[in-house]
């Protein structure tokens, strides 16, 4: 979720104020006094801290500082602090203000999946010489994650994980998990191989071996059916979504042999979603996805972010001038039509922006499928017809109003001028609302992310259209007399 | 999260090809054919399947085919299958076509977060009369949740959860758990009180416990730091933040004394971190959220949705009308202005739009609180300088190019007239992107979602401003020339 420096303040808005548990003292700014004090007074500090507020408290601080936190923790906790997903970017720049001898050790006990992340970052040449410093077994394992992208579930997969044969008993279970417990991550959910060649047979939960009898097997707890497994290129949306659905605690990753890989477990998973949600939202609102918090990234680096988009969408908008072009005359003898078209292009981009993000969210949460289309569709004509008739009446209601009223002058042609923008907001909502719902799809056809159908998208389409609706109305209504 | 009834079918779509455990078959259309056959066949059928599984199907069932479903489910399943979220607002709907004495039991059976959704949905009449169907412990644990809102930790939590003194020893700990925990909805997290008045003083996971010397005290295992603990009327939103930033499987629920009410576990707070995701997609779409998903509301429903704020914004709009009525004289003596109304006020609405989803969704995040709003405003008055740069070189350019490829014929005063656009692009989009970025702000301090300001929502109120700012730039520009 990369790096929150807010929560590293205690109490730091008025949201937090509702929570009973303050996060720990250890601001960022008072770890950068202690630095420079007592190095016992350090100590006390980071000792009543929990990992992830260090870890937080390090983003802020500079590299050579946070080498000098890093440096005066007790390892175990400097390895959970290491394992902090919120450090995330931080690491490689912290690591090289540290000393090399003491990182060597400290990535060894990091999590497989963190030191996965933490060697996605590294540049070629730090990355071969940090690997050589692993143990051969850490080696290849870190070699097999570093494999699959970082969003599929291979990507987001930890090797460490609790499996036995379906041979042990239930006592001999219980005592392993003990023993090994500290060193997995989780140890809640087991999995039981076929002895012979070890193909996962059946995940088993330490509650249930806990309330089962110490003489059975552990292939004879818990369900008996299939376990719930995702293949490493699985994409980290669709694990998410089984997780939530079945409420697993981690879901196996397995090869076409049926042999674990890893597991991806329920935090990486919330992670998961919200980096997905984040880059919808953003998209959503017609720029490219940020890879980095917005209180951090550079300035130029999300001008260009937003700059690409926004041009793109500049460049299809002037279309729009064309169109208004093309219909020059048309304005130049009645320029009461050039009055309302603000109004109506904003009407037909506003139903567009509507459809579109119910659509993606329903696609999203999979409530929808690409062969869903004319269902949708066949949904959206009457909405859109609905929609633009009670905008319809609005508009007209208004012209009549203003002209009864004596606050403006809409000449003689005033009832047809009203039917004019009537007819034109129904045709105009209508496209708005089906070109909105039918793009995600077409996206997703196309083989793109349907989130990129931002609402501004949607708006430049129908903002084209919508003037030639606009004007092809007017000139079907006002022919004769205005026009 | 509602009903995805297309889960229930086996790989339904391209997306789901790619997990390597299809649903089990027992799709709704097979069950229904079912019931009319053998009973044994049923009962088989659903032996196969997993209880969310069945729950699904459940929903794509007339009532009372699914009531008979739940009767032919041995007592265990069909608990588990009442449990599962995913059945939701169906559950009523069912009971009312069971035999009433089976219902009392399998309610009785339900986690008590459960419970509490399905007597949140009861018409008060029934819900009396069940209450009193059930124990009164289960009884009064059920008064306790109704008491808090659905979007509040108090809400969302469970009752059934392990607890013990501290006095215990491991050992006891453990044998307790396995006597207990089938009964409640994690044993993993273990809640540690103070022997003489209950106060939460610890929590202990699991794995601790088994890692643990069987004969220290229970009270000193693991971690001595106070526990991360949320108060009953804390959002769940906030909730779902503890509980991704520190990892955990569950946060209990404390009173002001320090008494445990109750937990929400991590697969509640993923259904709740998905809902206020499609509520604020939805909202940041321009109109209200919906409280169902897409495929299962009613027609009228969804326009009522929709057609509130698509109104509002059209009333917003025809301010539009009024500042197009007020250059009316400029628009008649220059009709090629009225030419880039759509392509500038569209680029003050994508600015505003893009400025907007970032900031909701660092808000979101908590990357940036209430006070952070001159921070903000101090970027983004630079980066909309920029932006509005950029369109506007576009712009210039693509007017100049126009003229002297001979494609349109802008009159004697082309140069003027692309730089009022390009200085009018600038205005604009710096106009757009700051008020897009403030009004999640504004919103928040007047006590709204920031959620609520939809990039339909900026587009209006930056589409007013951008003809003012426009025409202004006209004025400045062009006076003695063309106007």
């Amino acid at each position: 979720m990369g790096r929150r420096p807010r929560r590293a303040l205690p109490f730091p808005d008025d949201t937090m104020a509702i929570t009973r548990d303050p996060p720990p003292p250890g601001s960022a700014p008072e770890l950068l006094y202690l630095l420079h004090g007592d190095p016992s007074d350090l100590a006390e500090a980071l000792a009543g801290m929990r990992a992830v507020d260090i870890a937080e408290a390090l983003t802020e601080l500079p590299p050579s500082s946070a080498a000098k936190v890093m440096a005066a923790l007790p390892f175990d906790l400097a390895v959970q602090v290491f394992d902090e997903p919120e450090l995330d970017r931080y690491r490689y720049e912290i690591i090289k203000q540290m000393d090399e001898a003491a990182v060597g050790p400290l990535i060894e006990a990091m999590s497989a999946d963190q030191q996965a992340d933490l060697f996605r970052e590294l540049p070629d040449a730090d990355r071969a010489r940090l690997l050589r410093r692993l143990d051969p077994p850490t080696q290849d394992a870190l070699r097999l994650l570093l494999r699959y992208p970082p969003d599929t579930a291979g990507g987001i997969m930890t090797t460490e994980l609790v499996s036995m044969p379906t041979t042990w008993t239930v006592e001999h279970a219980l005592r392993y998990i003990g023993e090994v417990g500290r060193a997995k991550e989780t140890v809640y959910a087991i999995y039981v191989l076929e002895p012979k060649d070890n193909r996962l047979v059946h995940v088993v939960s330490l509650r249930e071996l806990m309330s089962a009898d110490r003489h059975l097997h552990v292939g004879e707890v818990g369900d008996r059916r299939p376990p719930v497994t995702v293949e490493p290129l699985t994409d980290r949306e669709e694990v998410a979504r089984l997780i939530s659905k079945y409420n697993l605690l981690a879901v196996p990753v397995v090869d076409e042999g049926g042999h674990v890989l890893g597991i991806v477990t329920v935090d990486d998973v919330i992670d998961a979603i919200v980096r997905e949600q984040t880059e919808d939202v953003q998209k959503l609102g017609g720029m490219e996805a940020l890879d980095a918090p917005y209180t951090e990234i550079g300035f130029w680096a999300m001008i260009r972010k937003r700059a690409g988009w926004l041009t793109a969408l500049f460049l299809g908008e002037m279309l729009t001038a064309a169109a208004m072009g093309h219909f020059e005359g048309e304005i130049q003898r009645a320029v009461v039509l050039a009055l309302f078209v603000p109004l109506i292009i904003s009407s037909g981009g506003n139903s567009g922006s509507q459809a579109t993000s119910l659509i993606i969210r329903a696609m999203a949460l999979r409530e929808l499928a690409l062969g869903d289309w004319w269902r949708v569709a066949l949904r959206e004509l009457p909405s859109g017809l609905t929609l633009g008739a009670v905008l319809g009446v609005v508009g007209v209601t208004r012209i009549l109003l203003w002209q009864t009223l004596g606050w403006y002058d809409y000449g003689h042609h005033v009832v047809l001028i009203a039917i004019t923008v009537g007819l034109a907001l129904i045709g105009v909502v209508t496209f708005g609302t089906l070109a909105g719902s039918m793009l995600p799809f077409i996206l997703r056809r196309l083989g793109f992310d349907p989130a990129s159908a931002s609402a501004p998208f949607v708006a430049t389409l129908v903002d084209v259209t919508g003037l030639v609706i606009y004007f092809s109305v007017a000139l079907l209504i006002l022919r004769g007399t205005l026009l």
